[in-house]
């Protein structure tokens, strides 16, 4: 059966300030070359030999972002659920698992938010996980950690149950940095990319079990929806009662027939401006450089200018991040002080 | 006799790129306050106890900026004269000197892209060198020098004709650092403002016989000028085959009777944003910040934010400078670099 890519593209941080807003959140930015992270993540499932079209959940102010992204890579046949309100993973997949048209179909839970450079690998961890979540399991994708990270959470590997996928043996909350270090030595822990595959009736019959509030409200919420041209309005009041949880904390942490499947395929969640220095492609001396920008004796830096020109000479490690409205400046390695300008 | 100010706007440097461009160069700008230096210089001279109204030599594309300032300042009653097309000062002085209601009217010559801190200095100057003025003599402002800059010409002051006034025993052109710091060390000298104070008739004899090609060409310009409700527009053919000679040159170098003026009034020439850093009112830390900036633990900076939002973080000793089109980041004392990126 054809996998059901299922796009979560409602997040709205403010990490990537002052590009990312809440009016444009990062995935649907053109951050590390001409397409967005929505776009890359659209394309990453349209082999339509393996997928159907997709279901993407979506904030509706974000309305007209989403349907020129989805023109731009050439899909017409998307189910757009716009969220009456933002309630966290759990209930948005909840609705995107009752909108699928095969109660059996596998879904492809993808963050829209998040860069994969090996596509190839990722595809492959997904054909080791389709014949267990056939089976009825629910798979997360493990990603290789290359680093102690705080700020992700961890996967314990536990038994192989089929080639290149293990049992959950445990999830992890975001560690201390000793805690992390310990599991990178250990080296049976991935980090938890919030990527899934699992059956649209799976998903929904564990939400019955271990978080049936979450289910009443995604289902009275789509038997009440409004629907207009592929696009569905799915009701607020019903949704609103919601709990507010993520699918790690309401289902995979609890449920039984968890596997995970671990992958190295170059994953960033380009978490903030140092992140994508580091993923992004390097200049001369080093210079991560996007846009109009002419650098002079200037190395290290990050300088993204979007619909403005930024000409530096003799500047060293920075990140400089301009529109036609605002300019950052920070040195590299403290790019989360922009959480004190975004707030703003 | 009432002294009429000439005010000279003609100038269209780079070296305050990205704000200061060829559409609107730094005289028209805003960048110590409130008040354009085209404005402030204005305002120097604007107390018709003594002073007429002013002639303003301009760039007929500079028209709406002129026109705009001088109402900005309350003046509706001066003479603007669009030189058309740009020969230096001596050609441009000549036009104004020509365009004097009385041939014995001292003239104030003014270039408008210079700060004067010390308006009460810059006044008495002004009043010690009238008498002297009115006799013949041509006076030449001395700029107490503060530093041994090489960009600047030079005045040796000599003998003594008056309280305040002194005959100019010669004029220095741009001299190299070690003949700058000798002048220095000797104490006799002055920086030569290009601020000039004396009689339109005496300056029109000075050219007939200094440099009659110069006064024959402005003649002729304003002879066949056009003249359109307190604008002149000098015929373009006829100007156009004077030489373009500065007045120091063409004239104050080579007459016989020229003083120079002594005097310490906080003159800049506002030559590059370092100069701008170092006149700049300071905030905390040290930083220079013009418009809407927000500077966290940063030092030492000048930041100047026009119409666009500048933010910082642990930055030092740079001069950041936007606009919506433009952002230029440098390290302090390194702002001749700006030339590099404004020939573009």
């Amino acid at each position: 059966m054809k996998i059901t890519p299922v796009i979560l593209s409602g997040g709205g941080g403010t990490r990537l300030w002052p590009l990312s807003t809440p009016e444009k959140p990062k995935q649907f930015l053109a951050l590390t070359g001409d397409a967005t992270m929505f776009e890359m993540t659209l394309a990453r499932a349209m082999d339509r030999d393996f997928f159907t079209a997709p279901i993407v959940v979506a904030n509706a102010a974000h309305d007209a972002l989403v349907k020129a992204q989805l023109a731009e890579v050439g899909i017409a046949d998307a189910a757009i659920i716009y969220e009456p309100c933002a309630r966290n993973t759990a209930p948005a997949i909840a609705l995107a698992a009752l909108a699928a048209h095969d109660v059996k179909a596998p879904l492809l839970v993808m963050p829209s938010d998040h860069l994969i450079a090996d596509v190839a690998a990722f595809h492959a961890a997904i054909m080791a996980a389709l014949p267990l979540v056939e089976e009825g399991w629910m798979v997360t994708f493990g990603i290789e950690p290359t680093a102690p990270e705080t700020g992700y959470g961890y996967i314990r590997i536990g038994e192989e149950l089929g080639t290149g996928v293990n049992r959950v043996e445990r999830f992890v909350e975001k560690p201390d940095a000793a805690t992390a270090q310990a599991m990178i030595d250990a080296g049976n822990h991935a980090w938890n990319g919030g990527i899934f595959l699992f059956r649209a009736d799976i998903y929904l019959g564990a939400l019955a079990s271990l978080a049936p509030n979450i289910l009443a409200a995604a289902q009275t919420a789509m038997a009440e929806a409004s629907r207009d041209s592929g696009a569905i309005y799915p009701d607020a009041a019903a949704f609103s009662v919601s709990s507010a949880d993520s699918i790690d904390y309401a289902v995979m942490e609890k449920a039984d027939r968890v596997a995970v499947a671990p992958v190295s395929m170059g994953w960033s969640d380009v978490g903030s401006w140092d992140a994508l220095y580091d993923i992004g492609a390097k200049a001369l001396s080093n210079n991560v450089l996007v846009g109009d920008v002419r650098a002079n004796d200037a190395s290290g830096n990050l300088i993204h200018a979007d619909g403005i020109r930024v000409s530096v000479h003799g500047i060293d490690n920075l990140i400089v991040v301009a529109n036609g409205r605002e300019v950052m400046i920070l040195p590299r390695g403290q790019s989360q002080k922009v959480r004190d300008f975004a707030k703003d």
